[in-house]
């Protein structure tokens, strides 16, 4: 599709905001799609046009596969951008909107529904070379199984779901008495979440680095790798605070960590954004999952490689072409990124916004914005650059202090509690962090 | 001074806010002034601490020398910073403040006095190779002299005062006639605005581009240009938009002016930020003057070459050191300024700032400040930076679309014109543009 004019946003919050941006830099009109609870949202102002797609919660609205397509279809548009979570990783959207002449700013149907598979995933990344955490190669059909698999990889393990995601099917386990009973409270859980119960085993790092690439591919074999991220910072596995480069990956694991990736998204003749998410411990890295989409945490990367991954992601899933080379992109200094969490619902009554230099705010909060119930609790993202770490967490540290969001509690307190910890700030730290900074943390007002 | 800890920002609005931004990163503590009519200004509010100077005009407070010098000494100051404007090339009151034992931020008193002379800065440019526009050596002393060098030069001519700036004692001649009556003109406005009458005499250029190149040094003769800034969209010499690089300099140009400009400020062993101002027309530039300062304009440099221009200007000032390299900076993409002005003063009602990828906004306003009527009309910066110019284009024009400013009124539909305008956008313009589009550019609401 060489001239996309018009692009329907499958979402909503700072991410539509986001992506409209990105269309109105590059003249392509958007239409935004909303739920009841969000007509008077940014993305609905911002849009050039907004049709409602139902009430909260999302099941009803965000969720509802023909209502966006219909949606699409009604007001002209030639392409839907899924952004993240709802349904940016459904292969069945993908392909329904396919179907429907609607080009997925995404991957190939087929290839979401590869990476999906955790299983398949990880054995397609081992063929590229990628190491995987020792495990099961299929899925474990039973408790004896399950048994002598762990008896290869000693305690403790973690049981995931084959086509799991958030956390759901997943279980740690560090003695053979609890082995049975989690093994099947992780399928059925899976089953009811993914209507899938196959799960499988891996060996549990206690407290590894999450680490990974941000990949952008024109879907005829160019390949570009944007760096690291980090996202060792994790609540629940929800990520707080990303930051690239990653404090701790050398230039040799970094290298090693970029050839196998670009083999793999090149073997998959990838379009578009994707991560590809590592787990890291001492001088080894073992291959997670692909995300099939673009990431929550893209502005770090966008910051240290001055690219715009919403637009090279657009141009290569319409056009099969990137305004950037393939291969490793050259970084430049460091970017953190703090995620703006709000405890509760509320109306903002007062915000204002940090500027100068190196400083980002994305949101789509607004004075006198509603802030509804039934959505994701992020709801800003405050992103700043610098030539150092050190230099950049004083930077992140001086716009946290400008920025005021009144009517809403926030994390912001907390953020900045976190980033001038002094472990945070050694850069030594694995995703079990925040767990052990939690009482304190969450004391913070 | 290897510890500056507090720092006296001698000005207001948004270069007092963007060097306490500064400060903060730099963990220097600040102290703003103000005036009573800025008593609620945010530079006020984001300062460590704050001390009223007198009531406005700003000849009775930020003017005022010994109020200042007073404020800095009993606040335990180290240093002052005059930021941009107001004394900021006064020699005078750097004397003052070095002579009480108060770094000046900025070059020496001697350097700025030197530079602030523009018969002796247009000598000392011409020694180092640095073409100067055709024009007489020295003040002309009376009418003969003066037309014994309009013979040379050929009219159109622009006499001009050796103390002068700002437009004063400025004037164009177009014919033998009216030589005689506005060299006394002109030597009077000068007499009475700088007490010194002396005037000179330049081959006047109808339609040249401004273009400025931004300079760093150490104060130990290591000089670094951070690439050029096009200052073309003027209206009555006032800037309006801002860009690096100057859609009308090559790199051959770009490296003659570099060269005589490091030869300059090396041998003036210059200290801090600078800029050299050139008139170019076709292929050929010419030294117009140096400002000893930093400038409203800077943050362009600022995203073009990744700096700090201000820490940097800092650090050469009180540990005679940069962070970057003496020579010519490597510059990425294309960075475009807008100044937002206010056409009266008032109270802001509602402020949204455009975020997003590649935008700042650099601004002393927030959600209910007042704007007084006794100071310049900038009420804020809007500054966006991309790969290419049509891109960083696109990016203004979708952020002046975000941007509101309800309780003034500004020039952000103006400045949307401007940008927008073919001629804008073929880059091929000089400063007597805006001239040419006022008619129409005053009209748009």
């Amino acid at each position: 599709m060489k001239n996309l004019k018009k692009l329907l946003i499958a979402n909503r919050g700072e991410i539509a905001v986001r992506i409209i941006r990105c269309c109105r830099e590059m003249g392509i009109k958007t239409v935004a799609v909303y739920s009841t609870a969000d007509k008077d949202s940014l993305h609905v102002r911002l849009a050039d046009e907004a049709v409602c797609i139902g009430p909260p919660p999302s099941s009803q609205s965000y969720l509802v596969r023909s209502n966006l397509i219909m949606a699409a279809i009604n007001t002209g548009c030639d392409a839907i951008h899924p952004g993240v979570g709802f349904l940016s990783e459904n292969a069945e959207f993908a392909k329904l909107a396919t179907d429907k002449g609607l080009l997925f700013i995404g991957p190939e149907a087929e290839t979401i529904d590869l990476l999906g598979d955790k299983v398949i995933a990880r054995s397609t990344a081992q063929k590229f070379g990628i190491p995987i955490t020792p495990g099961t190669k299929d899925a474990v059909a039973n408790a004896a199984d399950g048994l002598k698999a762990v008896k290869q990889l000693g305690f403790p393990i973690i049981i995931k779901a084959a086509a799991g995601g958030g956390g759901k099917g997943m279980r740690i386990v560090r003695s053979e008495a609890e082995l049975a009973e989690n093994l099947s409270i992780a399928s059925r859980e899976a089953e009811s979440n993914f209507s899938d119960g196959r799960v499988f085993i891996e060996r549990y790092l206690e407290n590894p680095r999450h680490v990974e690439l941000q990949i952008l591919a024109d879907g005829k074999g160019n390949v570009a790798v944007l760096g690291e991220r980090d996202c060792s910072v994790q609540k629940n596995h929800q990520k707080l605070i990303e930051e690239s480069p990653s404090p701790g990956v050398n230039d040799e694991m970094r290298n090693r960590m970029a050839s196998g990736a670009i083999n793999l998204f090149k073997e998959l003749n990838y379009r578009g954004a994707g991560t590809i998410e590592f787990l890291v411990e001492d001088d080894s890295f073992y291959f997670m999952e692909v995300n099939a989409r673009v990431q929550v945490e893209h502005p770090v990367s966008e910051f240290v490689t001055g690219t715009d991954i919403i637009r090279q992601q657009i141009l290569s899933c319409t056009e099969n072409r990137m305004e950037i080379k393939a291969g490793t992109l050259p970084i430049r200094g460091w970017a953190i990124e703090c995620r703006i969490n709000a405890a509760s619902p509320g109306i903002v009554t007062r915000l204002e916004v940090p500027g100068g230099p190196g400083v980002r705010f994305d949101s789509f909060l607004y004075n006198g914005c509603v802030v509804p119930p039934h959505y994701d609790s992020m709801v800003a993202k405050l992103i700043v650059h610098d030539e150092k770490r050190d230099l950049a967490i004083a930077r992140m540290n001086r716009a946290l202090d400008e920025l005021i969001i009144e009517g809403l509690i926030t994390n912001k307190a907390q953020q900045q509690w976190i980033i001038n910890d002094s472990v945070f700030r050694s850069g030594n730290f694995g995703t079990s962090y925040y767990k052990s900074i939690a009482e304190e943390v969450e004391n913070v007002r």
